[in-house]
């Protein structure tokens, strides 16, 4: 069903809000599940409210403010206070930002947080504000390293951002070959997985959802995609995690923040991304297709589109669900 | 052929240095192309000097001397003065490195260099000193996006590498889904291409080496493959070449180096590495495998192996013709 985007932002914060996030939390998770919905990435948007409220329920203890823990030159870590990397996230990628505009470079890692959204958001955040803008986090372990059938990797995303106009160059790629989300989706939709994606707990191939979850994820790319997603885990190590992440906490999140003003001055970077955008998407298409895409420029079309509209898709059993929950 | 390790080392030299390279610059590359060979990366050795000497023939004038054009907060630009990459990567790391120690994380970024040689020489050397240390480069237009048929990227190999021992944790990828190597050595030999790595000029897949150096490589990876390698590119652009590169020359080089000991102080990262690297290591195979490896490892252990043996493979033609090209 088709929702105001006003209104399903102020259902997302009563909802938040009521289990436990303050107004300002609340409010910026909210933005970004509204943002994913409205760029067409449905299973990163509201239906997320469920999983976050669960995890909120099962918490001991509360959150402590997100904290600059230590600063030392061209680098920060943040103690994210065991609040929601949504939030710790755009704290962190803000304060890579600043140092890069003392140092002409920033790094920040974070840890004590948990969950991670979507990655896209915090490098494009980066970019918008004049940063070429890099971000990692490693998750919990679920994708087994190429050759491999134990779980050791996350789903460990790669995000870098390069500022342009009208809008900046957004690589935001996952290393596992199903995301978690995929694979939860098509549990509960009682459909099969992709061949090829997963091993149960023996080892074995398996098709089925459960089993999946049980067993591991095959990394994406084979031994080139799995080698990125152990430099991805390793980033994360460097951000304070455990080498293994088990559980949906103790993730280690990697933000670089540089500045293109300071690196190439005289120089317009902004304008040559433009032009390798423009080269990329007026080059001729392969055989059988009609044209190359740009990464990320189908979520900014599709985000001003829903902007024009007003409007943004949210499944109707997950909506009603939200109704509830926010009372 | 077997050779001595310190022969190939003169026999490098001697022709390098005949051919226009100084007595130190000689000296650098012929260590990384015996290394290259010891780590069992043939093409990548001794026979890249053919090129080189061919390259250093066409050049109409000499190099300068390499130098730090610009040097501003914990960012550096190198100018190569036209001198080869694998020299002027050296240098570059090398100030990374002095510019992490300082700041606890230094960018450099490099240009007017040429050829590129192998990434993991320089992400290796940043570790062994103890820093996490990235490297990126764009190179000749060989490569289509995604969809397309035209070519607009490099090869645009990523390379990170992670402190720790006996070894450090190397991981180095090119973006491409077959290397210009690999289609030279089958145009030589006379042999196909493996299907669906190339297109010819006309945009149709091709499995000839001549029309696919006329045509296009296509990306490793799918659509993340070439979002990553796009995102090398545009840091290319960002170390100063155009956004897309012709010619041999203009590549972007980056590099960042990280201090492990200023980010994660009282935490013993090498340690921590190791447990990794110790854990994918003795993860349980798929079915059918024998075992997991972890990325950079081979190479280690060939290098091992022939650092014992005192020897180096050389293919008979080429060491004929080095010789030849040495007096």
């Amino acid at each position: 069903m088709q929702i105001n985007i006003e209104d399903a932002t102020a259902l997302a914060v009563a909802t938040l809000s009521r289990h436990g996030l303050s107004a300002d939390h609340a409010r910026q998770v909210a933005d970004h599940l509204v943002e994913a919905a409205m760029c067409g990435h449905e299973f990163a948007s509201l239906p997320r409210i469920l999983a976050i409220v669960e995890e909120l329920r099962a918490k001991a203890s509360g959150a402590t403010p997100i904290r600059v823990a230590r600063e030392d030159g061209a680098f920060a870590h943040v103690d994210g206070g065991d609040n929601i990397a949504y939030v710790v996230s755009v704290f962190a990628v803000d304060k890579a930002v600043e140092i890069a505009r003392r140092h002409g470079v920033g790094i920040v890692t974070a840890n004590n947080t948990w969950f991670s959204g979507r990655c896209a958001h915090y490098v494009e955040r980066g970019a918008r504000a004049g940063f070429v803008t890099m971000h990692t986090t490693n998750t919990t372990a679920r994708v087994a390293p190429y050759g491999g059938a134990d779980r050791i990797m996350g789903t460990n995303p790669f995000a870098i951002a390069f500022p342009s106009s009208p809008d900046p160059l957004v690589v935001d790629i996952g290393t596992s070959s199903i995301t978690w989300g995929d694979v939860v989706l098509c549990r509960t939709k009682g459909e099969p997985l992709p061949p090829q994606v997963a091993v149960d707990g023996a080892g074995e191939p398996t098709r089925d959802p459960q089993s999946a979850l049980e067993g591991a994820f095959m990394p994406w790319g084979g031994a080139r995609g799995s080698a990125l997603s152990l430099a991805v885990q390793l980033l994360g190590v460097l951000a304070g995690s455990a080498p293994v992440v088990r559980g949906t906490a103790d993730f280690g999140l990697f933000f670089l923040a540089v500045d293109p003003a300071r690196i190439a001055p005289g120089r317009d970077f902004h304008a040559q991304v433009a032009e390798l955008r423009r080269i990329v998407a007026s080059s001729r298409p392969a055989a059988g297709g009609t044209r190359v895409r740009v990464p990320g420029d189908g979520s900014h079309s599709r985000r001003a589109e829903a902007l024009r509209a007003g409007t943004i898709n949210v499944d109707e059993k997950v909506y009603a669900r939200l109704l509830e929950l926010s009372r």
